[in-house]
């Protein structure tokens, strides 16, 4: 299940030769209302690609119609005409769907600093609004608003993912849906993360918007692959309003949380080469901001990854890491675990670091700082020789 | 030439089986005056290792006789029975140059959280300070002021490094010698920076302390192998006065940043692992500090690393990295050039990435911001297998 899971949605993937593999390179998600609220968050980063700057101007108005996204090509630092580009692709969907420009977002994912060819774009957007317009069936008789049409944009954003991540959480008389693609931000080539969700819950932009913020605060912004922030980073969630619930927004906001940490948590076991998946878990900080910084910290430690790759408990490399942080605590009255197992207490050995198994996939890090009762958790991976060999390799 | 070049200062370097393989593992450097000024600059990592606590205690008049250093292990986070070792370590130093323990700086370095053996530690002490105590030769027959005595000390700081460092600059009518061990924080299991300067120039502490903090501002501290941030770095500054110039401070000073420089190049091209030695300089910033926060954002990218790895002038990562920053720039006008070409102009494609020739291991990073006047370089490495390979296989 996908974008098309809650009513009053319809989409399409499409191939139009971005990608040279021949795969799908091009989705559309149109929302048929009757609400057409939506909100968005972009990429913090200052260096922000062209379908970002677009795409800030159409959510002024808090009001989305439809998104079109490509993959084999970020269109980022491909100046003026690479707005043309984006302009042109955000009016042909337009024109395609009977609806305005100003209300069509755009994302790209892919290379930085290339241009991307509007002729292949035309004809992706050109099959994809007729895949749309057909009330029935696409051309594989395939209705847009069926899981297949969903599935199939959630293929068309995929760079390096090695699988579609879609989700599906039901409320209480609504639905949330979504799709994702990125590899954590481990992707080569700063591929981006972007995320499409929608619901039929009827909420106007405003609640969406605080939805989508403590949404994403507890989910995406606590995955750190790899410390690189994306150029083109864009989560948007779009309402129709279609199901006529109008939801309690405390409730609606732990729905959408849950799908976003699946969404989050489907990037972090696709990450590029990794071969660990690490949650580092902050005790009894003074704050959650304070706990966040100091798994962050460690999370961002080339050497603690090396050494999970390794299948090495180097607590002394959690601590090292800690120490780099403004967070209040004692240094030298510190537990650290791994996997169940404390290496470290007070600030010395305890347990035998031979008791720890490292095996597995999953790696739980636990830091009890004893200073407070706030708690948080950073989703990361380890460096693997597979990041290097796959993001030293990719453009040359 | 190393540590003993300056007149005033004697060197031992030997073996106490700290290291299995039977190497040197432990370092003392003695000043004999008339003077016994000195100055440091420790981690600013807030979990220090015992020898650095106990160092800074050392440091409270600014007055050091003798600097005691081993390898093979970091005695950090080995809590009260770890201090007790270092504190042994200066008191048997003390006892046997009839000097005061609170005079003796101790350095140590290798893996965190285990003790260090001091019956092994004692042994060393009582070698090395037989060696000193002698007016005219070691067992070898080398006075402890010559340069063997020097280079013997430096190879016993060694840990994984494959070439001692050391160095030698002449000023007028006094010189500066120096000895440094790590390679650049990318060394395993957080093994440290330490460093040890000398100078038979006449300077009290106050002015050393300025000189030193200047020299390493634009040196050491520009050196960012990895991110990660030793438990232990120690670089000490020593001043002899033996050769009775008081130097003019500035020019001392320069000449201090020759010598750290220099070092600070040698742990850069000895950085585990690496193929590459990246400059990263950053033209026409407002500030200095502003070019240093952009060129050490840069730095820390491990896309931007593992590109220039794969010979890839990824200038989309440059620029990514760059805009993670609160630097002033405008995002949209930014050169960037690889080993002279200049491959981004004003954030578009400029000339073709193919001119670009990444096979030479020194690569230069030129990143122009054009809002003001300031620059700054910042000195890293790539990321490679042999890094990862290196630093997941280390303690385990």
């Amino acid at each position: 299940m996908s974008v098309t899971a809650p009513a009053g949605f319809v989409a399409a993937g499409v191939a139009c030769g971005l990608k040279s593999s021949g795969n799908k390179d091009l989705a559309l998600v149109q929302n048929l209302g009757p609400l057409t609220a939506a909100a968005t968050v972009f990429t913090s980063n200052r260096c922000k690609a062209n379908p970002v700057l677009w795409s800030q101007q159409v959510m002024a108005d808090g009001r989305v119609d439809a998104v079109v996204l490509n993959s084999g090509g970020a269109n980022c630092y491909t100046g003026p005409q690479g707005f043309q580009v984006t302009h042109a692709t955000a009016e042909l969907v337009a024109t395609g769907l009977g609806i305005s420009a100003g209300d069509v977002l755009v994302c790209s994912t892919g290379l930085i600093g290339q241009q991307l060819d509007l002729d292949k774009i035309t004809a992706g957007v050109l099959a994809a609004t007729e895949q749309l317009g057909r009330s029935d069936a696409d051309s594989t008789g395939t209705a847009a608003s069926s899981p297949a049409a969903g599935l199939a944009a959630a293929h068309a954003i995929m760079t390096t993912d090695s699988v579609a991540k879609t989700v599906h959480v039901s409320g209480t008389g609504y639905s949330i849906g979504g799709m994702a693609k990125g590899a954590g931000m481990l992707a080569p080539g700063l591929a981006t993360m972007l995320v499409v969700l929608t619901t039929d819950a009827h909420l106007d932009s405003t609640a969406l918007d605080a939805a989508l913020r403590e949404a994403t605060r507890v989910t995406f912004d606590r995955l750190d692959s790899d410390g690189c922030m994306s150029t083109n980073d864009t989560v948007t969630l779009l309402a129709s309003g279609a199901s006529g619930t109008t939801p309690d927004l405390s409730e609606f906001t732990a729905a959408l949380t849950d799908a976003c940490r699946s969404l989050a948590l489907q990037l972090q076991a696709d990450a590029e080469g990794a071969s660990h998946d690490i949650s580092i878990t902050v005790n009894n900080a003074v704050t959650e901001n304070q706990a966040v910084d100091i798994a962050r910290a460690v999370s961002r430690s080339n050497l603690f990854k090396a050494a999970i790759f390794g299948n090495d408990p180097n607590w002394g490399r959690v601590l090292a890491a800690v120490g780099t942080t403004d967070a209040e605590f004692d240094p030298y009255d510190i537990d650290v675990s791994f996997n169940g197992v404390r290496v470290c207490r007070a600030g010395q050995p305890d347990q035998s670091r031979d008791l720890v198994d490292l095996t597995p996939r999953a790696v739980d890090i636990l830091i009890d700082v004893k200073v407070g009762t706030a708690t948080a958790t950073i989703w990361t991976n380890d460096l693997t020789h597979d990041y290097v060999h796959e993001n030293s390799a990719y453009a040359s």
